[in-house]
């Protein structure tokens, strides 16, 4: 006796696309293991329509149609709503999939949506870390009322999974601080930087890779490294805290000049995220440092992000994603839809 | 209305006193947040004889009376078995804590103070190692059998919780195999040689400060990691294997003149481990390695362990313990006690 879930999905771009993906790869683990099967009942992007089936969607149809640029309403069997929330409350699920852009200054959108999913009855995931930032409080409180569950293990550090290792894992610790390395896109324009670029050439080759945005503020200036750490530090550590209260350099002030300097002394600079309550109080701060190979956030590479954990049980509990991508976000929602399933 | 429970702790010595500490230091809060309270009703242990009071041990007394290497009997109020087996058999709880010294032969006598305690109807928590390279199979038929918890979260790294993270946190993933540094003794004997000592300075140096054993063979010569590879590999990738299994080298081979060459490339030698499935088999090794800064492992310093895992969702996630010690050990232990009782 197999039990069939339906999901449907807000957003489908890179990481809404690997879910589909991994959604297909996983269906028969799925089918033996826990004895479950799953239908996307739903799609709805950002630039392509959406589609609703209630018998489920064909996802290779719907990557093909996605790849290729084409609207996906032709999947559709009944009539669909082209408005987000319209869409959530006519879809048929059990759980709703949240992967539009991250708006750091407000959560919006998603935060709209995971207020309707959860309205309408639906298990919510999502991989956003705007509305964990913007709306923790209160999408837990209403979670709770629903008799649903609201979880974002994608939200920071993709899937490593940070969040639920605050659950069973360390049940019982108390976490007292926390540093580490949270945003790639500086690590990866320093890591340039030490290759010989300027910042400037940095950003503008990582342009060209796709690894930097349009408007690089966002991560040469410390934001999503601030949104991170107002992340952990408000779930983790039990304290709402917004990034503007994270006190924050950005990686505009290394110079070719200092980052030669750190070379000859056998060191690296990187942008190093920290939080730890003093005196009853967060202290929370993103900027750069010199680290030597003694450091763990030395060998931290490329895309790879690192955050160790002081705890009042264990002084050092180090975790280490190495070369994230979609893929990995991508399980991060599959392990929280597990979770939600309590599968073990 | 707060439930009691009643542990018995099977091995007093220095991860058993450290974990009667952590019960103390943590009583007010197990009240307040999960609404329990514990009582130790007996404690044997391998010396200093033991004690059974169905209202509950002062653990400070025993402490007390421990570190002054006193005999616990003073604390009996009913006829204590001196026999362990006895003793377990005789104790009125619903919890057993083994830390009796690891057998790395035999895993004895731990499991069969595991198997009594099993069959007597309470849960088993172990520190110990031996009995999950040698009994994991068995342990956990039985504990199934009797409709209680077998879990053994401080067998490897302390308190990091490596097992716990492929339960929740790493549900529907598959691991393909890790590597690490799982022994501290050797990671320890190896950077004194760094510092100028040769193996046997620093093995009767490690004797005087007593992180070495007076036959050291079973840190030196890989066996200690050993055991801990063919521990992960039983546990984590469902695979039974033995430690003799393990293709192991240990650090006998490694020569001052050997330091002094890899600290002239900037690199150090560190005791690897690691393990990977390879068409359907497991191929398991401990053996020194040359590591540079780019790697992990080259910052993982005294005590610190770390293991980094592969998996098929997530290419590689670290875990880094830094400094841990018997307080870390202990919590391990009451992690896994909080887990059995699904507090959260």
């Amino acid at each position: 006796m197999t039990t069939n879930y339906r999901l449907c999905l807000v957003g489908f771009g890179n990481v809404g696309k690997a879910f589909a993906r991994l959604l297909m790869k996983k269906g028969s683990e799925l089918a033996e293991r826990y004895n479950l099967s799953i239908s996307v009942t739903g799609i709805i992007t950002g630039s392509h329509g959406g589609a609703i089936n209630p018998d489920g969607i064909d996802l290779k149809k719907a990557l093909s149609l996605a790849s290729d640029g084409k609207s996906l309403e032709s999947l559709s069997t009944i009539d669909t709503p082209n408005d987000a929330i319209d869409f959530i409350k006519t879809c048929p699920a059990e759980f709703m999939f949240e992967t539009t852009p991250v708006n750091p200054q407000s959560g919006q959108p998603a935060i709209q949506h995971i207020r309707t999913a959860l309205d309408s009855g639906m298990h919510v995931v999502t991989a956003n870390k705007g509305p964990v930032v913007h709306g923790y409080g209160e999408l837990v409180a209403l979670a709770k009322q629903q008799g649903r569950r609201f979880l974002f293990e994608s939200a920071v550090m993709d899937g490593a999974p940070i969040f639920a290792l605050f659950r069973e894992p360390l049940v019982g610790a108390n976490l007292l601080g926390f540093h580490g390395i949270l945003n790639s896109c500086t690590n990866l324009l320093l890591e340039m930087m030490e290759q010989g670029k300027s910042l400037e050439e940095a950003i503008a080759f990582g342009k060209t890779i796709g690894i930097t945005e349009t408007d690089p503020s966002n991560d040469v200036d410390g934001w999503d490294a601030a949104i991170k750490v107002a992340a952990l530090v408000t779930v983790l550590m039990n304290t709402p805290l917004t990034p503007q209260e994270v006190d924050r350099t950005g990686i505009r002030g290394i110079t070719p000049e200092m980052i030669r300097s750190a070379q000859a002394d056998g060191q690296r600079w990187k942008l190093v995220c920290t939080a730890k309550r003093v005196d009853g109080r967060i202290q929370a701060k993103v900027a750069p440092e010199r680290v030597s190979p003694q450091s763990p956030l030395y060998s931290v590479n490329g895309t790879s992000s690192y955050c160790q954990f002081e705890l009042d049980v264990l002084p050092g509990l180090g975790i280490l994603e190495s070369d994230p991508g979609p893929e990995t976000t991508a399980y991060g929602m599959f392990a929280d839809f597990l979770n939600i399933l309590e599968v073990i």
